[in-house]
């Protein structure tokens, strides 16, 4: 799989070295967010998994925004949902029923899908970043910002809500009361409030930007085992959630073992020999239990009601 | 409904043209709690998702206490409760049984009305805030300090235990590691301390106060959407809860839903013709899935064991 | 029962005044971890819930090191591992099954017995924490560190994924980004650094670290009721993790109202007396519903599927 020839017409993809550096790419448009480029996301966030020659992705805009959020401009439901529908809360069981493809949040699709990336997903925000176009990055590993970047969860001013998981994310960010002033607020905060309410690492002149983004990638990835890193990111959202940490050292004695006997062998060895390591495993090929843990874990906690 | 009509003895309710201004009042006993304040407040933060005239609560003390606790000089069980029940752990499945109404923790009847509330809530203490007169506040949604004010979790110091659902909120605003050397500590803190530690957002002189948490509440809540207000408030303290983001992508999909054909089409309409929204839906009627939703949550999540 | 009697080869205890000095204690290896070890820290950290002589631990190392990881130049499975019983995710259904134990992650025992533990634990980092020397930490209620800590958690470099329940305990304290960032950088962190980003509470100079270790202990727990204590703990742990503030009700109305016809008798006469309290139950004898709650909480969360 490369990932690069996906046939896309919202994004641009570029495979830099292992970096696949993902442009929202309707600059005409500041980037704003349509039904395709949810559709598109989600494809490579998911598909990006099967390219063992990707270590982590860097989402950035084209041009002067980075997304400027759904394109309110257009006719019908702003939203793109289907007003017929009407549907209730029973209906929502099974979020990927068909019956609700005209009725679910796009933004969540994609942030779902960056949650069960297994390569880590870095933010490098140019310029504006609001609606989605904030939310989505809510989801990303870390949130790098220029000092063009503008950032707004501006549901509250259309009298709309907040989307694509952002309520589940952005607690775990910056803790419920910082996460309450943002949404009730819902001002558009520069490049410093967003570093000063910890929702970015750092702002960087916009020419830097990528410079850092490409630099943390790397500190993150270039040399690491695929599998591993995989790991460790899929354990640190799944376990941080879970209400027990008996759970997470389930996974964990399970990590430990896969990796003890893979590429931890070879870890150890370069350690103890003072040399670089040469990892073998890949990311496209995870361990046999992994698919299983993962199935059961988002049967049992994304579900509305316990499975049985 | 009009909150203010209430009759009540330990509180002062003032509607300010939509700020729901809510004294606690016992002034001669430092507005020291009682099962009756427990249930007044209870009755209060209830009946006022039903008020569409209030868009915020405003929650401070009548002279110069906030609330200096239980009132420890009472004849028999300090803390009103019946010393005959003895309660085994099976008892307390259902939180809501009569049998349990002299044993059950006052104030997290208190804090869970504050959780279900539909309005955001704001404590300006302006003054001693100790044990329940202290907790009660975690439960809302940011606490403004005046100079003069304490905040004491002394629990530890009178060999009792956090009450209040503290331990639940308590950890989710200042992290785990701060929430236990709070909780062990049981000391009292002044208004610096309250902010150095990430409690309170920020101390101001006694008489800027009120103003102060009047202008947070304006800035939360003026010319918005009643309804968006109360989907963002239970959505950001619910989904964060949750295991998994999957399941804020269900609600969060129907709140979408729901805003994107009522009040969502005045802020789109209003945000394009750059004029101020007319929000036109009202809190007390919420879309037909949201007590769905609420029951439900309720029921897996409030219960001791998973629901069947 | 006297902790300090217990027959131990890799740890030194000394019960000076009512505060358990654990030292690790294997100098001459950097007092690098082995499954001995870990049977005799997860015993230590059971039995000392029986010992009504301790009110608090302080974990420290013998000589430079606080723990310098696994030893990794021992010859097979560097991390103790049976590598012939290939366990699938099925098998971890019960992590207690003694099928599993040569696969089980040993630092997960050691975690689990301090999350289960009913006195505060302090860690008094001297040196090098590395790998599960610096993960065992994340489980204790504090952290200081001497100026020459070192905190690794380099799981990374090695091409392993980190254990000791580690994904569950750090983004806890730390927050989801920060979490990352630590785990996929895999960099040693001095003193100072674990500091700045909220590891630690405070930096000492060496000769100082213990001194401050026992202060805080005796700030938690001098004076106190050691079974207000355990719930405090035992709470605020549990309740944090739970999905919804009304199961935090549950045990906090058991609590109050145990405490309340226990040793919150005597704290409210000595408070009203103006005088020192002086508490008489004991950790070892907690009430008779806390068996019942933590063996629920267990079953229910700490399980992979839901207890029927």
């Amino acid at each position: 799989m490369d990932v690069t020839t996906l046939s896309l017409t919202t994004l641009d993809l570029t495979n830099e070295d292992g970096l696949l550096l993902l442009r929202l790419n309707r600059p005409d448009a500041l980037n704003s967010f349509t039904v395709a480029m949810a559709e598109e996301l989600t494809r490579v966030f998911t598909e990006v998994n099967d390219d063992d020659t990707v270590r982590a992705v860097i989402v950035t805009g084209t041009g002067r925004a980075f997304c400027a959020g759904m394109a309110l401009d257009v006719a019908g439901n702003v939203f793109g949902l289907d007003e017929s529908v009407q549907p209730d809360w029973a209906d929502l069981a099974d979020l990927t029923d068909p019956a609700l493809a005209r009725v679910r949040d796009t933004g969540g699709m994609v942030t779902l899908a960056i949650y069960a990336c297994r390569k880590p997903v870095i933010a490098a925000i140019n310029g504006a970043a609001v609606g989605i176009g904030a939310t989505m990055t809510l989801a990303m590993d870390a949130r790098l910002v220029s000092t063009k970047a503008r950032f707004g969860l501006v549901f509250g001013k259309l009298g709309i809500s907040p989307e694509a998981c952002s309520t589940w994310f952005l607690p775990r960010l910056v803790g419920t009361a910082k996460a309450l002033d943002l949404i009730y607020s819902a001002e558009i905060l520069d490049a410093e409030a967003t570093v000063a309410i910890g929702l970015a690492a750092r702002a960087y002149e916009p020419e830097e930007l990528l410079t850092a983004a490409r630099e943390l990638a790397n500190r993150w990835t270039r040399g690491r085992s695929a599998v591993s890193v995989a790991l460790m990111r899929q354990q640190i959202y799944r376990n941080s959630g879970q209400p027990h940490p008996a759970a997470a050292s389930r996974s964990e004695t399970m990590a430990m073992y896969a990796t003890s006997i893979g590429d931890g062998k070879e870890g150890v060895a370069a350690f103890l020999a003072k040399r670089p390591a040469e990892f073998a495993a890949r990311a496209s090929q995870m361990p046999a239990w992994y698919a299983d843990w993962i199935a059961e874990f988002d049967a049992r906690w994304g579900a509305n009601t316990p499975v049985e």
